[in-house]
């Protein structure tokens, strides 16, 4: 991935960059041995969902004010092993560096450090620093630790240790990360018991205990010492000689588990019998069925392919697995956002695993289920007396948005949790998943746009005073994406009520029972759907972002320096608010998720919009790539999906130290699929508009469609294959296909 | 005032009721010897401007936000004085009360508690003690302690003390208290120096210091225990004798006073010296003359002159009389929006002095011209390149509003404190003032306009984004009231500067230069002015709250219970914004101060926002009362004044035991001049429209109008007395009045 980066800013990436993760754990490639004393380094170890409850305060207070949040921890560190050799002590930023080689390895399933180094002392060392965190046991994480000596003889000691005195990372400057609550997570108590070591650590509000249990494939001897426990092993190495060995690391906690102690011990007693291999193995078996679907392949341009699966491998590795947890802004690489979970995992997120890995789709769409009693308690905490509002940012299911306007308003975020359901049902035909799931939450969650819309003396159905998606508009009326949204929302709950209805009367009966729900009530969703105001200009023939947005003052694009981006570090929101300036895409997002206006303004729009764009926000280049690619300028998608690809291997943002962009990792997959391939699901079935950017020459990839397994490349022609037939659009042209079909593409570019 | 009010509730609020004052120092009317322990008491003693910093936090901060704001301080609580008999300690809370009155004397300018109880064990005693805050010696406050047996003989102890553990008054489920940061200031030391004991007390941030200083006429002796300094006094008392003394205290701070305690004991001396006799007589005097022409009379109704003029001695006891101080929302009275001082200065209490003591409204508004470096800074710091902007909420010129949408939103209040000074300028003709102060604070303000607003293109000048009078509605375009006030403070702006130049064309040159403007910057500004947008319904024929007022969805006024208001504490703000409803006044508001529309405009817009406002603002009813008289409905009329007139003394809002609703103490005021008396100032000159209310005989106040005392009665006639020649309109015919002049009034009810 990455060479001889050891400045302290690229280094703060490269912990995001290159973390291991599984869903569960998620470790920053923090360097075993530490960093000088004039370095930073955010060191962390996450587990998803594992959180303390923090108070909210307000230089003025309101009523329905979320008045606590919950925050992702940084937990127990595990992370470090120092080794010296004769006293002296291994660091990079000492004596000679020959080489340093730092990857991901996305086949393999673990990262790597390779370092060919000189100590100041003339002894000539080889390290190779394998970190894999397993996907087939989640608590498990492995270091396997090889060093090799070219000239050194002599006496080798390795302390390897778990650090109790961890603490959150703050930045009073950056409100995109948390500015306060540093010190949340207090080690309770230390053990060894026979070859392993452990530590448990508790919280003071939320009452969660985590432990963190480490044993080693060789025989250490183990000491504590204040908020440390270590294990120490001494040796000899000659030139030539090579010794290794691996620290096993088991997390447990106790929202997941019963005893965290037996738990872990089992998991390590068996991880040590196994040994290496096995872990090696499994992981790659893993990974094999993951890619066989997800792979994605990019022929005629260096780089892309391993840069579009290094981002859908990031969503792998930080999607939630269980009821306890979803996927953070920051996947498991950081703690941007304090870990809260968004509307970026069903609008950004969990298209992916929906095409490729539905079990995990599942599981995220699953959460909003299993947390939607608290959605209900905060509607009713805010004035609401009925329906769910989910909240804008959370991790138990509560909301945890401490800026109303730029948070809980955006109540678009309720029919986005809707909208993945209902595209999960027309790619899978599930309907028992909608009977278990999807229509208690599509139903309370449609209940807020029937009490906060009204009818206006027009008979129009008008929904004031939310924000949309794009954050640098505020508390607007009629806002295209949330009432367009509300519109597909509405309609579907109407239409789900009577799928389930034909499907299974009697599930009907107990869910209407159940949910106190009634034909009149779904009647009137209905209408309001069919009577939702679109805003609409006919002088410029687009959508409008909401009823004023075209009429704000403009903002003075060419008298604002780079160094003023984002505008929201550099203004007040209310100036920004005034302006005619985007944040991201917003109207243009509406228009790639339903698909719903006529070409003309569909292109229209893009334009008008785009010019407007400042992008600040990681949400917006893939979008604007899709769009580009739906409007068939190939150069702006290709540009746009370019700027996605990189937004944070090249840290074009400035912020890839907080952690990867998860939601951007996937519209990276999304500009594929999406973009290149425009794939899109709508009632009437699966469809295809392929437009390969004329640099490449062949992109291909695989998602599920219903039962099938449908392979798609695209070169000059569209190629696929399925394993069960299909029937499919392509260009609007429906063909059934058994097993292949090629069809020779027109240039339109 | 009150009889027979000793539950909790009626004590907390006699507790601002009865407060002691002058502007410079505020007590509010805790008994000196305490309550039972299960009574809450809000302790309180007040310096105007004396201000601890605390940081500002919230939930999700972002650029411009407020990180520190100032916080009236509850300063050394010099009220403690304890007696007993026999060892027999006097509470009312024990034994029989025969008698309780107290009172507020505002002829005299001291509140008095007369007692009248005999003691657990049979002691009979009368007591009276009057409490005094010095209007010719503003840090002097004084306690007149008499106490009388009836049928006791026997030993008597005084304790009066200084009580240094003092604490702000917190209360985190009302927004309109401070919800935290109650330990600010803190006790340093105490001394005693010959008959003087002190305490001083520091706060940590602001670094500022101030001091207690307390004699007594008797011969007390001193001892200190903790935070805690006390004289005592023992003595006998036989049937029928009295025993009295004089607690004689002194304020002094480090923001006025340079040596603190050279200060405070030449005061005491002082007091000691002239003897209280004196200190009645000086009060008295200030009083006759601050009287003479403020003093409000009406016939025919019990009550409602006493309860007027108490109104305004609120006013004349909370307003600042130096560079230092301003009148905050509760004046002196109480800790409620931590003695912040906010637009209801301008708009609801400078009228009263304008008319009737100049000289506290200059410095009132110098207090603007003073601070506005900060106003400066603070429109910066938000990220306008120019221009000043007014703090929403202040005590030392900074912005401390930690709720933007209901607080620096409020861009109103530019043109608010510009209104003043053209109102000032307009009664007085006092162009030195505007060439001194108010021209540079016009000039500044305005440009925010400027900046903010733009023209559309249709030639409009529009202003976006911003929060007008009405919080139950935020961040709205062209908010009418907003619009027609810096349509006003734009032409007058534009029009000082001909009238400096014509007047001073040197003074002009100065000022032009430091302020750096020209020709082409103020007539842009008129220009602004003369295409200033002022939204209007044509099928309604009202002036429009702003674009989207009238199409919001309705409030059910129907369905929200009485428990239900106000609004605010019950609703999050996103579900009141959204809703057609109104906390307070606004167009009804710009109409009342600018009566810039036709009769129809001003008399259908009432209707019409009336019906939808719940007056949750103490700053509404006032307003409301004033636009009845103005329409000639002299029933509404009527009811809003009493409901004006009671707001505080029957503690309609329910939170009189925060403090007074000094903004409404001066919309009573403004009920009787500019609502029954109709007086406006225009550019023309000075108008009437008198409307008395029937149940009443007569009306009578006294303005200052340019060179003369302008006595006013009304009753089935006007009757006007000048002491020098007044042109002046009434019902918009035109008058020279010598020396006298009466008209007789048609009947318009």
């Amino acid at each position: 991935m990455s060479e001889w980066r050891i400045s302290n800013q690229e280094l703060l990436e490269d912990e995001s960059l290159l973390f291991t993760g599984n869903g569960y754990i998620g470790l920053r490639a923090n360097f075993e041995e530490g960093y000088p004393g004039d370095y930073t380094t955010i060191r962390g170890a996450y587990i998803n969902g594992f959180y303390e409850t923090v108070t909210m305060e307000y230089g003025e207070s309101a009523h329905g004010f979320a008045e606590e949040a919950q925050k992702m921890l940084n937990v127990l560190d595990p992370q470090t092993i120092k080794i010296s050799f004769d006293g002296e002590v291994f660091s990079l930023f000492e004596g000679k560096l020959l080489r340093l080689e730092r990857r991901l390895d996305i086949e393999a399933g673990y990262a790597v450090r390779e370092i060919d180094w000189i100590s100041p002392r003339g002894h000539h060392l080889r390290f190779q620093i394998k970190r894999m965190a397993s996907f087939e046991t989640l608590e498990l994480m492995i270091i396997d630790y090889q060093v090799t000596s070219v000239n050194y003889a002599g006496e080798v000691q390795i302390l390897s240790t778990i650090e109790g005195d961890v603490i959150n990372y703050t930045n009073v400057h950056d409100p995109r990360v948390g500015a306060k609550h540093a010190k949340l997570l207090y080690a309770q108590k230390s053990k060894v018991s026979g070859n392993i070591m452990s530590m448990q650590a508790a919280t003071s509000v939320s009452k969660l205990e985590m432990a963190v249990h480490v044993t080693h494939d060789l025989d250490f001897y183990y000491v504590m010492e204040g908020q440390s426990i270590g294990g120490i092993y001494e040796s000899r190495l000659s030139p030539g000689e090579t010794l290794s060995f691996r620290k096993y690391v088991a997390f447990t906690d106790s929202l997941r588990h019963q005893n965290l102690d037996k738990t872990a011990e089992e998991i390590l007693t068996q991880a040590l019998q196994r040994g290496i291999d096995h872990w090696y193995r499994v992981q790659r078996a893993y990974l094999e069925d993951f890619w066989d679907i997800a792979r994605v392949e990019i022929r005629g341009e260096e780089g892309v392919t391993g840069a579009v699966n290094y981002a859908t491998y990031q969503l792998l590795a930080s999607a939630g697995k269980d009821v306890y947890s979803n996927v953070s802004a920051k996947g498991l690489s950081g703690e941007g956002y304090e870990g809260h979970y968004f509307w970026d995992t069903e609008i950004y997120m969990i298209p992916f695993f929906t095409l490729t890995r539905p079990q995990i789709a599942r599981n995220l769409m699953k959460f909003r289920h299993e947390t939607l009693e608290y959605a209900k308690a905060d509607a009713r905490a805010m004035g609401h007396p009925v329906g769910a509002k989910i909240p804008w940012r959370t991790i138990i299911g509560k909301e945890c948005s401490g800026y109303f306007p730029a948070g809980a308003a955006q109540y678009h975020i309720n029919a986005d949790v809707a909208y993945t359901f209902i595209q999960y049902y027309l790619y899978s035909g599930d309907i028992q998943f909608i009977m278990d799931y999807g229509f208690e939450v599509l139903l309370e969650t449609a209940r807020l746009w029937m009490l906060i819309g009204y009818f206006d003396d027009r008979e129009r159905f008008m929904i004031d005073t939310v924000t949309g998606p794009d954050e640098y508009t505020a508390l607007v009326n009629n806002n295209y994406y949330t009432n367009a949204m509300a519109q597909y929302h509405l309609h579907w709950t109407y239409r789900f009520s009577k799928l389930v209805t034909e499907k299974s009367p009697d599930v009907w009966e107990i869910l209407k029972n159940r949910l106190g729900v009634g034909e009149l009530e779904l009647r009137k969703m209905q209408r309001a759907s069919e009577k939702m105001f679109l805003p609409y200009s006919e002088a410029l023939k687009i959508s409008l972002q909401d009823d004023h947005f075209i009429y704000k003052k403009p903002w003075d694009f060419e008298g604002t320096p780079r160094d003023k981006y984002p505008l929201v570090l550099n203004f007040h929101p209310m100036i920004i608010y005034r302006h005619k300036v985007l944040k991201q895409a917003d109207t243009v997002l509406a228009h790639f998720l339903l698909d719903n206006e006529t070409e003309e303004v569909i292109a229209n729009s893009y334009h008008y919009y785009e010019a407007l764009t400042t992008h600040d926000s990681s949400l917006s280049a893939c979008v604007h790539g899709i769009m580009a690619s739906r409007i068939k300028d190939q150069q702006k998608a290709y540009d746009y999906f370019k700027e996605s690809l990189y937004l944070d291997l090249k840290n074009t943002h400035g912020n890839t130290r907080d952690g990867l962009h998860i939601a951007n990792s996937g519209g990276v997959y999304m500009g594929i699929v999406y973009g290149f391939g425009g794939l899109r699901i709508k009632a009437d079935g699966l469809h295809l508009s392929p437009s390969k950017p004329e640099a490449w020459e062949s992109i291909s990839f695989s998602v599920f469609y219903r039962e099938a397994r449908v392979k798609i490349t695209i070169d000059e022609a569209i190629r696929i294959s399925v394993d069960h037939p299909v029937e499919l659009f392509i260009d609007n042209r429906k063909y059934l296909i058994e097993d292949y079909l090629e069809v020779t593409l027109h240039d339109n570019h």
